[in-house]
């Protein structure tokens, strides 16, 4: 858990997310509790509860009533990857067996369908519309932006606007939202508020592409999954949209990236064509301009440890992801 | 839709709901709302927003703060029916292709969860933290009752308290949450919130077992699926519970619901020997019982049409189905 060290401000007080979760998972019910505390035990980067305690962390030294709120983020999270397993038939994650796999698609829908709505009973804690508001909003926009990808399949007539739309929903709105409701318990103006969210948002864009390309250039261990699987999948990302405009060899990449066969087959030509057309480099600038962005947000907030360690992810993320 | 004729008082309420529900269906992807218009245009009986709208009828006039709130519980419903089909594998409901049928399972999963978030971005308009409370609550109860139910597949060692907490967490908890909710938008005390609830509550679990007798004695008209569903799923209800107990062919019978062949092959010697043994007059006596439950509870509501329909409704639900 190196990233943690990226944290160390609200170290504890993601410590106490951490035991929060584990309270939360305790219905009459003996193995959706296993599978719930198995899902928790995994781990995970906590990246969203870290980042709603990071933004308060900026305005106030006692953190106990963003807790829940955090824990709700990260089991809100934790849901859709149960469910992401299902759809995607994923036997492991991380190196696990996933509750799919396990438990079977049935369980695993709706332990997914119940930690989100025990995420809900969380929020309604805090009785406040305009963070069930902005929570309902988000997952909308999620399930949008899964349903955007899925159209998407092995189509290679969508360009950037399109994939923009997808990474933003995919991974930039729950980021953002994540900044943006640590900001809501703090006692800032709308327009602080919406610095954050910004904030968020880019570093969440930023993030995704970065994600992309690690898929064209890591090594299944670091990715804790095949290199390639998004190919294989048939989904379309920066670098290959890049490779299909601008490579040499576009027309043949074309033939093979519209096929659900070749896709799978030819993956490592098809990297290496996505490789050769200068594409991960063209991704990468736009990955910085989006964490360029990010930091303009940083510039605005106050200073001290929080800000700083926002600034030190940034760069982490540019520079190698998590 | 003779149903309707059931909630004459809120007949123009109804029809307002049913407008909400095509409003709400308005996202940014054209499929989606597709999906969403035919869902909505399947029908469906509306008990849930019908008994959320009858209840608050009984204490005042004006239900345009509750139009909201009864579409997404509506919403809700609809959403939990998308995923079940997924689940179940089923290719028709209402004798209408589903969702799962044409768009596939995918898209189905993401529909559910963008109807249930769509769903409380409408409750986070009422800014009221009960109310979250009561559906996350119910949510979560329901999620539970469908694990309880996969768990207890050819099981023949559930008894009655089983079934009980099945067609409860099934059932019960939605209709009791359907009234509850219009009652919490009433000015009225606590313990007349409790009535309504209450009320809900059993004459759901008088519903679900009339349900559950009329998948042994039903055509396949009347139910819309084909009769004896829940055998051939390996779903054991009352009637089967009490054979199990009771009948003389009870060690045959136990033989048969053990196994998932058994099920499907011998489904009509099977519903043969629950209705020799008296499994049905059995549940009958325990959905009168809990209709009768549900009378007391209305003798303490104020009188005016709304009552009057219920008392109606109940009656309705004792003597055939909906």
């Amino acid at each position: 858990m190196e990233n943690f060290s990226l944290f160390a401000s609200v170290a504890d007080d993601l410590a106490a997310v951490e035991e929060k979760l584990k309270a939360y998972t305790c219905s009459s019910l003996e193995i959706m509790n296993r599978a719930s505390l198995q899902l928790i035990e995994a781990g995970g980067k906590r990246l969203r509860p870290a980042f709603t305690l990071l933004t308060a962390k900026m305005y106030k030294e006692d953190l106990r009533d963003v807790i829940p709120l955090a824990a709700a983020l990260e089991m809100i999270h934790m849901a859709t990857l149960v469910h992401d397993d299902v759809i995607d038939n994923s036997l492991t994650r991380r190196g696990q067996a996933t509750v799919k796999n396990i438990w079977g698609n049935r369980f695993s829908i709706y332990l997914g369908n119940h930690m989100f709505a025990r995420s809900l009973s969380i929020i309604a804690g805090y009785n406040r519309g305009d963070l069930l508001e902005v929570l309902a909003d988000a997952s909308m926009k999620i399930c949008e932006g899964e349903i955007i990808q899925m159209f998407g399949w092995y189509n290679l007539n969508l360009g950037m606007k399109n994939y923009l739309q997808r990474i933003q929903r995919k991974t930039a709105v729950l980021l953002s939202v994540s900044c943006a409701l640590g900001a809501m318990l703090c006692d800032i103006s709308e327009g602080q508020i919406v610095l954050h969210k910004k904030f968020g948002y880019y570093l969440g864009m930023a993030y995704q592409v970065i994600d992309d390309i690690l898929d064209f250039v890591a090594d299944e261990k670091i990715l804790g999954k095949p290199s390639g699987s998004d190919i294989r999948q048939g989904v379309i990302t920066l670098p290959a949209i890049y490779a299909l405009r601008r490579g040499e060899n576009k027309e043949e990449l074309a033939c093979w990236l519209s096929s659900p066969e070749k896709c799978r087959e030819r993956v490592n030509d098809i990297i290496g064509a996505v490789l050769d057309s200068g594409g991960i480099d063209y991704a990468y600038g736009v990955a910085r301009a989006f964490c360029e962005r990010a930091m303009r947000q940083l510039d605005k907030m106050p200073p001290g440890a929080p800000k700083e360690e926002f600034m030190k992810i940034t760069e982490f993320v540019i520079n190698r992801n998590f």
